[in-house]
């Protein structure tokens, strides 16, 4: 087991009518910003829950977070706070709202030139303070309900950087899994891929004795297996829609990734398919996952198997074939889930993606895996295989 | 699932040589108490590192912790915390000397009347306020590095009470397994037997569908039976000590008991056992969680089940054989670990016992269990089958 820190101070409140707790949560004399989306949070309950519990607060509304959000939008959202003397920001919607209220926290503090360089800080956050922080997430995906990280896009130049920062932890989180009855399928299908594929990240690498760690990654991925497409069928079951929000902020929480070796290769190129074709998130990591584990098949050989035996119950003697078996179960969930995992699925060319990211990774020097051997030539190869 | 809060600001800190980050950690500007037990810190290293690393900073000494901590150290501790103006506690050994840590630093700050009062509230927590504690923990077993919970014994009145609060949590908590290399066999054992105990009476209750809490659950099982053995005739395998001592923080640091029953009836017999006649904590374990699961067969059948046949593969059509099974093995299993599971290996006589719990239990009219049976008559029935 490596050497590791573990720390995550984000109060949880988890349930049917969670939302009554919020002013217990709140702090009392600040103005507080009420962060959301488009429209989904007027249809699932959540925005009306919200402005009962906000009654004899002072807040101001600022909506329109898109998914991916932009750094455009949290920056005139950080004009805002800083004309209106905002001191707490309660971001209400999916991750991509919480991820927004993380970024807008931190620019509303940042003094030291462009906040673009928050998110192209790649050694220590650049961060001195940030604007405290809380949430009511209503979409099992992005586990930013329960950690300090945030993704943040930009439009002009394709770009989708990420940062982390223990400043931007919510103070608390609402849970409330009922939020979810209303999700579109292809939303809820998203949700429970970006988690599945959020575990593996941090699973399937090279083994360093976790044994606990694995089995609590194990845990989840059998989890989202086993519901995941019952609550298709059973979009209201509340146990289901429970478990499942519950497997989405365990699997990035920072308690899987203590002590095991890493792996953020297909969200890292994910996150250029959205950038450069507007997919959505989890579509790139259905697409994209398969392909790596095919590419890295030997270096991640050992964790493979383990993964296809203990998930899968696949006990193939043949090594290589209990690979490929693994990796098209893999495939074969996301379709169960009406996901593709082919680029042309999308009417996207393989060859033109594959060109474009080993560009992106030449320009800016990228080398991801845990074995520092996916470089711009890997990049292009992986993509063109998808 | 349950509604639940989860809440656990603890940073942890785990690894090799980590004790040398102590200085980044505690607070300036304050005196610190170091706090600790007997002689054994200074047998593994952790007191020399800890002086080393506590250069520079204000500090006094204080040990002499028993374990199962007593009442009235505790308080001589907290006179000297008021006259000595101490602002931070730093505490360096086992479970007791950080269940003791935290008492302190109620009580120093408690002027609402008799400090007791801390250890006997049953509704709400009385503190309005704490000291910030810290800790360096040197045994895998109490799980006190990462809650905010602790147990203190009264011997003029053969009580040992436990109490919660939020305020109590360790600021920080650094685990460095290396220390455990020297750990008696006897108390390698106990640890392993605590935690595992910890996990059971957060899962073997009766069923609210959480599968993922479950699976962890199952998890650190699993782990504990397949290190403990190894560990106890290999005792400075460092991964093996790693991955004990974070089973042990995982199994009571509030994850998993998010959203499902838990009845902690073994525990509070245990502490019975442990205020009456001095037995190491572990060991009363290993005594009353047999009985207990007997006496509640009926009630736990599907969970007793689950736990046969996902920890030891027990697969009997016949459930009342699969049942006996289940808890037979667990003896067994504590058997391999050196640790007798009757009263009579200690001799102890189960009806004198069983007499003065029955006792104990009238007076305080306690009721414990998932299903509120386990009163003073159910408490006689277990210690007298033990």
């Amino acid at each position: 087991m490596l050497n590791f820190e573990f720390y995550n101070p984000v109060h949880v409140v988890f349930g049917k009518e969670t939302v009554a707790q919020l002013p217990v949560l709140l702090p009392r004399n600040t103005r507080i910003m009420l962060l959301y989306g488009g429209g989904s949070i007027k249809k699932n309950g959540s925005y009306d829950q919200t402005i009962k519990a906000l009654q004899g607060f002072d807040f101001i509304e600022y909506g329109g977070v898109e998914p991916n959000p932009r750094y455009l939008t949290c920056m005139r959202a950080v004009e805002v706070v800083r004309k209106s003397n905002i001191g707490f920001i309660l971001a209400v919607g999916g991750g991509s709202v919480v991820d927004a209220a993380k970024f807008i926290a931190a620019a509303a503090l940042y003094r030291e030139g462009d906040p673009w360089h928050i998110l192209q800080n790649t050694g220590t956050s650049p961060l001195k303070d940030a604007l405290p922080l809380g949430c009511i997430i209503t979409l099992p995906a992005t586990g930013s309900e329960m950690n300090c990280s945030a993704v943040i896009s930009r439009q002009a130049t394709h770009e989708k950087l990420h940062f982390a920062d223990p400043k931007v932890f919510p103070r608390f989180s609402i849970i409330d899994p009922q939020f979810t009855y209303t999700l579109p399928e292809r939303q809820t299908a998203n949700g429970i891929i970006d988690s599945m594929v959020h575990v593996i990240e941090q699973y399937i690498t090279y083994d360093v004795n976790t044994p606990l760690q694995d089995r609590m990654a194990e845990g989840i991925i059998k989890t989202l297996i086993e519901i995941g497409p019952y609550v298709m069928d059973n979009p209201s079951d509340y146990d289901a829609r429970a478990n499942i929000f519950w497997c989405s902020s365990m699997a990035l929480n920072g308690m899987l990734s203590c002590g095991v070796i890493q792996d953020w290769t297909t969200h890292k190129l994910g996150h250029e398919l959205t950038a450069r074709y507007n997919l959505d998130h989890a579509r790139t990591l259905a697409i994209i996952l398969p392909a790596v584990l095919r590419y890295e098949r030997r270096n991640k050989a050992e964790k493979i198997l383990q993964y296809g035996r203990e998930i899968w119950g696949i006990d193939d003697e043949n090594l290589e074939d209990a690979i490929d078996e693994a990796i098209y179960r893999t495939e074969e969930f996301f379709h169960s889930l009406k996901v593709p995992t082919r680029l042309a699925d999308y009417k996207i060319d393989p060859m033109e993606a594959a060109v474009a990211i080993r560009q992106r990774f030449e320009t800016r020097e990228t080398i991801l895996g845990e074995n520092a051997d996916i470089d711009a030539l890997a990049a292009y190869e992986i993509i063109r295989s998808c």
